[in-house]
């Protein structure tokens, strides 16, 4: 019997901490604990997990961790670290670096904690369905051992050893990057010959040139206007910049991914970094002075 | 009843000049010609075509045309339109170009010949099912009128006025381009630290980075080594080319595009324009010294 | 005795048809025409030199075009063709494109009159002073001849045959784009490590990374503000466009024209085409939050 | 009275050392040490200057490295650190990492050490003639009390505070790969058109695109297919990579530097790290499949 915890109630940590809470009950209710406390106490009040403190956290089998960067990962452990306990895993669903996971492994293991990177992908939807797709970085029996406890995915893979799992999350959001803004600036010249947008997307996603950019996000958040923020522009400017630094360490020759990292930071200076990551084809829209409606 | 000449049996042609002749046999058998004329004879054998000459194919209502680029749609045309008859309706599936679309159609006219462009997507495996995507470029009237007469498509799309057509199909083959290439710099970074491909390839295709190259191109033909020679490198990057010339002509901002057509036309030169198209990741395997498997 | 005409009194062409006039009394006065026909009579008064209309500019012995684009030189060949003489010699100094080249010798060729492309660099200052450097397409016989009338230059250089001077012009213009956009880019990167700008400049304009656009243009136009509007910014985004259809056109792959070309054009689209062409930066200052001083 | 000690006897670090040595002799010979011992002693037969260990080399006021990276300089603190003494300055000329910088002065600021990033620019040629520029970065007195020391410079400028003096250089060299890299893509479209890259380059170097890699470089080391191996380009990819990281910590958007960073990386893995950095444009001449000749 494993006591469960949660650290970071954002749009994906309050479904994927309530897709623990509803299979764990064996083991007593699933702590949860946010930065903002208020946010805890809703969780535990709509989900019957618990409010906790990072004290009682500490007392956990598994901690999980969602947070918006690596350095705010860094933050929670140096207020826990005195109160962890040996033998617990620290499971971290952040969209994290590689360099970070190194070195966080390295001091939670000091504190007999183990340590895998975790993040995940299929976004708030996925979450509430528990239908996450999980990339594990880590030792192979440390992974076998925790694959039990991620109640909130439906496809576990482990991608390498420790950092493995944050560096495929930067790559996989790198050519999310990358097929999105391409699939804006191929809008916008088409957009500029007077060809309908919904026509030549029907067409495109039934052709070679589809990928999810064009399948899902555009004609849902693009074309609508809408742009719901879910998942920030900011943080995917952050996840290209790891990717670029994997490739950097490895000497790596990536000069597609390197522009559209660039095109990206200006976007998310430009348009703003809390709007939604789609956003960033309104930077395309300015650059060509025509909206993709 | 009407009846209908394909020119061009490559390896798209071939089984859509077939498509035709199963659907039509009322109007008699389905004209075929090619340059290698043996191959239109072949095509008669097989398939209950019959192999004509142009001046017999001048005498059919509909008149396809499916070659590799719009300077042999010209050739063609300068050869036949001695011979063209009043009425006729040509559908160009060729990859062409939107300002020969033009120029084709007007020349046509004074013939008094319609012409569409009327590319398709969905490869030589859905030319043999019947199920390729037709965008068709002119009057919505011409469109409407020759819709009966694909019987190579399940879908067809009307996507604008004249050129339309070969604008959309231009694009998609540029976001094929880009996805591609940008999947194979990804996966390069991935190899560089280390990670298996296979394992990071199955998250990415659960996850937002996907793409119809990540998610049938590369596993079916890079991975595998195979790069088996269906549509060629050299066309791919003419395609793009000519996205590049449409966005250049009204005035589009598109660098990731104009990037991505200039790595392609490197690629080319570099592993050869008569290679697969996938074959242009041989370029990124290069420039990181290191093999996608 | 040639009589010699200037068309296209801009901001080049006033001092380069007033180097002429000071050069050439024996032969008469130089005559100028303009659009707007004020200015050329504007000009008359102040250098000397004689407000014609096309009819009698068809009678001189060496025509001069200096006009915004090779569109403007067809419009006004089609006016003044009628009255073309044989053995006239068209100097066209516009930044023109090398497929016009090619057309207009050849409709100039039908009317007896030879055409040279003759773009020329060196700015206003240049233009003032009778240095400019004058880059010649066509064949080496009809370059020699010209040579003696070209008074407003100081170095005159035959780059090969017709379009050849023009394309010269176009790459000249696309690495002046790109040395200045990344310019901008580095020192952006600097301020942002709060490295003083005018230090900097220092340094790099004595070391290998210096410029025209680090030891001129920037030090005088972008980190003054001024940004003084004598090259517009959508001229040099139509000439980076020129050298990128010569680039397209032989097939040659250049990533970093072709991207800088697509950013360039994105400024004129952002900032104005009108600005001057250093005013490109402000796309830079945009992209990054913050500005070049 | 100062006693002075070079460190690194490369192709820059032996013509600084030998300025040194031509300025100082009321200090007693200058201090010279090398990995390799053979070339300290070699240096001091020629130039008067004392091979030194590096306990004797801790014994100078002023320390000076050249080393390929900052890696090397770490792994010479780490050997000397124990002996050296308090009020020793050590001005590192490595083309080095601000990161290090930061890192190295804390470290040596712990034993008593003052540390000045201060890289040079002006190549061997202005070693020898002791006409190099240097780029200092620390505190304004420290910089102010270092001055006298520089006898191999002519050019001494103060850029910023700690890693400013690195931060310059590799945003320079940047530039310098950007400005190359870009020439030559120029060039290999000129080629591509027939136009003669001498006459062509003459028309450049008078003109608005005109740059150190177009003025010196290339007519010297790349049309004479010489490529002397002088500076190394894989330490250009390395230092247009710490370009990058600058950027990317201060959250520049720099899209073309990214671009030819990561084309420069390629050249350096394909053309080999070891060849002369001018060599990169033998990868623009195989995708183009052209000599610049």
């Amino acid at each position: 019997m494993t006591r469960v915890a949660f650290l970071g109630l954002g749009a994906m940590g309050v479904p994927m901490a309530a897709a623990l809470a509803r299979r764990t009950p064996a083991d007593g209710p699933t702590l949860v604990w946010n930065r903002h406390f208020d946010r805890a106490q809703a969780h535990a009040a709509e989900y019957g997990t618990h409010a906790a403190t990072l004290q009682e956290v500490a007392g956990a089998g598994v901690i999980f961790t969602c947070l918006p960067t690596s350095a705010d990962v860094d933050e929670v452990i140096g207020q826990i670290e005195e109160y962890l306990k040996e033998g617990t895993v620290w499971v971290d669903c952040t969209s994290g670096h590689p360099d970070a996971a190194h070195a966080q492994r390295g001091r939670l293991l000091a504190c007999g904690v183990k340590f895998l990177d975790a993040p995940v992908s299929g976004g708030v939807t996925g979450a509430q369905a528990g239908t996450l797709t999980v990339m594990l970085g880590g030792p192979a029996d440390e992974v076998q051992a925790v694959r039990p406890h991620l109640a909130f995915a439906d496809k576990i893979v482990h991608v390498g050893n420790t950092g493995a799992g944050f560096t495929v999350k930067a790559i996989n959001n790198a050519l999310l990057a990358v097929n999105l803004w391409a699939a804006g600036e191929g809008l916008a010249a088409l957009a500029g010959s007077g060809v309908d947008l919904g026509a030549a997307l029907t067409v495109i996603n039934a052709s070679s040139g589809r990928s999810n950019a064009s399948e899902n996000l555009i004609p849902a958040r693009v074309l609508t206007r809408e742009f719901p923020p879910t998942f920030g522009l900011g943080l995917l400017a952050k996840d290209i910049g790891i990717a670029l630094d994997v490739a950097s360490a490895n000497k790596s020759s990536t000069p597609v991914l390197a522009q559209v990292g660039a095109l990206c930071r200006a976007a998310a200076q430009m348009v703003g970094p809390a709007e939604d990551h789609t956003a960033m084809l309104k930077l395309v829209e300015q650059m060509n002075g025509k909206e993709l409606r």
